[in-house]
């Protein structure tokens, strides 16, 4: 399997099926791990470095995480690969920026990643569609079994998982969701909504992860608290409390506009679907922002005739890297441009005269 | 007849026919008289603005404008008509606004009309699609050549015609174009071309004459000088000269548009149609801007499916009096933006997939 074969087709897990999908995008459950009798990277010579990075390597190759694996070098990829890999949410910016042997292996279906030297020497995480907390859980301790079987971690009775990052430390688990709040962005409760939610000590960040824009009114909502609680307490807090509580605001906040706006929401998602038909050349933030009006329309079933599979379909291949990937070559910001409006069309439809 | 006869169709002059018609939309021809023996208006008591009125419009009366002449008393015209009046570019807003004995008369075919006290005792203006300053003058002529016979003017044999405002003193004559500048606003020349414009001694107003925005690429275009020359000198200046050279710089303008940023023009103009199609509330000022650049395509053959004719009716006929006025009564701005929608919908066809 090779990064080609992945490209033509979101993951299952991103077609925007699954529990609550119509405000739930996606759940991840991510762990952390450190080898035992090495230091954190920030201290490692680069022998080190890539000693970690073969040992972890070999491992993850012998292990079914889902599909045939594929293992990413990324000091050898090319700048297109990385791309592609970040827009998948299967590796982090912060992997691309790093320097040195690192690398990621990735399941066939896309629903586990394991990073090996970004921030701690191993990070893994399980991806599934709409609000599957428990399911990604499952497959996360699976997944940290069989790698405990196999490798030794850094852990200390008293305090857990040691990370490089003190905010990890503990059960180095982080859960989050990626919701699609357009409800509150629109009636502009979003602020007041993202307080509540850091109150309830969660983290909300955008798109892709930390210090990313939420765009397309998209929001990565995880939990803080990794220290003194058991994953238990952590899961059943994230799955029962806080994302329903954060669901129900924003299908509250729908409701409103059905009930005293349906025009002017109308109006929006019609505007949004027919600049995507007609546009001659267009941004991939622009895509995003009329995409999450569309979605939104899809959802409260005002547009018949687009799915919300097409929609998530298109957020993910008119972004710059699989662009220009499935063009099989660099392409200039106007050629992007251009080449994503007629992908966009292609999917959904020109516009025509009634 | 009565307004309500008018207001179903644009006048031939505003159907956007006529010589250059792909950047001259309209053109315009006016002068202005005050009786002889009479105070200009500031000076005159309300008993002498009323006989100004009434003598004036016995005379109107009597003569044969083009078509039935309807004569609308201004006191007591309701709101909506005069919003109608000032719409169809039939009386200024200066008249609206004036108080006291007023009135306008016009010709059943739109082409003239004459205002009674607005800021002079008269104020009479041809209109024609198109650039076709000849004939306005032809046919102002004639009206003045009757009016003459009928009335008698104050004239001095040192400045001409005279006038309440200074500026108009000596010929009296104004002659405007509409003219649709698109070109020159998307290539940013449009400040440069104005200011030539000022320098050949032109005033440049927008859609609504003096101190109105140019609203939808719309500028009205007119001469400054009317003293100390002759009419037919100033006609043949406007005509051969200024008119042609502005008429020029928006040609290039769309030239460079097309020959190096075809697919970004295309791109606006599709956007444009794409969302009058798919709005479902919508105001006059974006629907003005939006007709501006299908009208822009329409011209460069970008657009088979929609005539000019058509751009040009809605753009007369979505605006805030004559939507109330079709409706048969006062709408609030909510309902004006829904029921513009449909109606640029039963006009240019809603969106459907292909």
């Amino acid at each position: 399997m090779n990064l080609a074969d992945l490209i033509r087709h979101p993951a299952e897990w991103r077609r925007g099926s699954g529990p609550m999908n119509d405000v739930v995008f996606s759940s991840r459950v991510r762990l952390a791990r450190n080898l035992a009798g090495m230091p954190f990277l920030s201290r490692c010579s680069r022998p080190q470095v890539a000693e970690i990075a073969e040992t972890i390597r070999q491992t993850l190759m012998k292990l079914a995480l889902g599909g045939e694996t594929l293992y990413v070098d990324m000091e050898q990829a090319a700048p297109l690969d990385r791309e592609v890999l970040v827009e998948r949410h299967l590796i982090s910016r912060q992997l691309v920026e790093a320097t040195g042997p690192r690398g990621v292996a990735v399941a066939g279906d896309e629903t586990v990643s394991v990073m090996v030297n970004e921030e701690d020497h191993l990070r893994a995480q399980v991806l599934r569609g709409g609000l599957q907390i428990d399911a990604c859980y499952a497959e996360i301790s699976r997944l940290d079994a069989q790698l405990e079987g196999r490798l030794d971690f850094a852990y200390s009775s008293k305090f857990g998982y040691l990370t490089a990052c003190p905010t990890n430390v503990g059960t180095a688990l982080r859960l989050s969701v990626m919701m699609h709040l357009p409800g509150l962005k629109l009636t502009g409760q979003i602020e007041k909504a993202l307080r509540a939610a850091r109150d309830m000590h969660l983290a909300v960040r955008g798109l892709y992860g930390e210090g990313t824009e939420a765009i397309g009114d998209l929001f990565q909502v995880s939990n803080q608290i990794t220290l003194g609680r058991s994953e238990e307490q952590i899961i059943a807090e994230f799955r029962d409390q806080v994302v329903p509580a954060l669901i129900d605001y924003e299908r509250r906040a729908r409701q409103v506009l059905l009930d005293g706006r349906r025009l002017a929401l109308e109006d929006k998602v019609q505007r949004a679907l027919a600049v995507l038909r007609a546009a001659r050349l267009i941004s991939s933030e622009e895509t995003l922002y009329l995409l999450s009006h569309v979605r939104l329309g899809v959802a409260l079933g005002m547009v018949p005739d687009v799915t919300a599979e097409q929609i998530n379909e298109l957020a993910l291949i008119t972004q710059p890297g699989h662009l220009q990937k499935l063009a099989g070559k660099s392409l200039s910001p106007q050629e992007r441009g251009q080449r994503r409006a007629e992908m966009i069309q292609q999917r959904l439809g020109a516009t025509e005269r009634t």
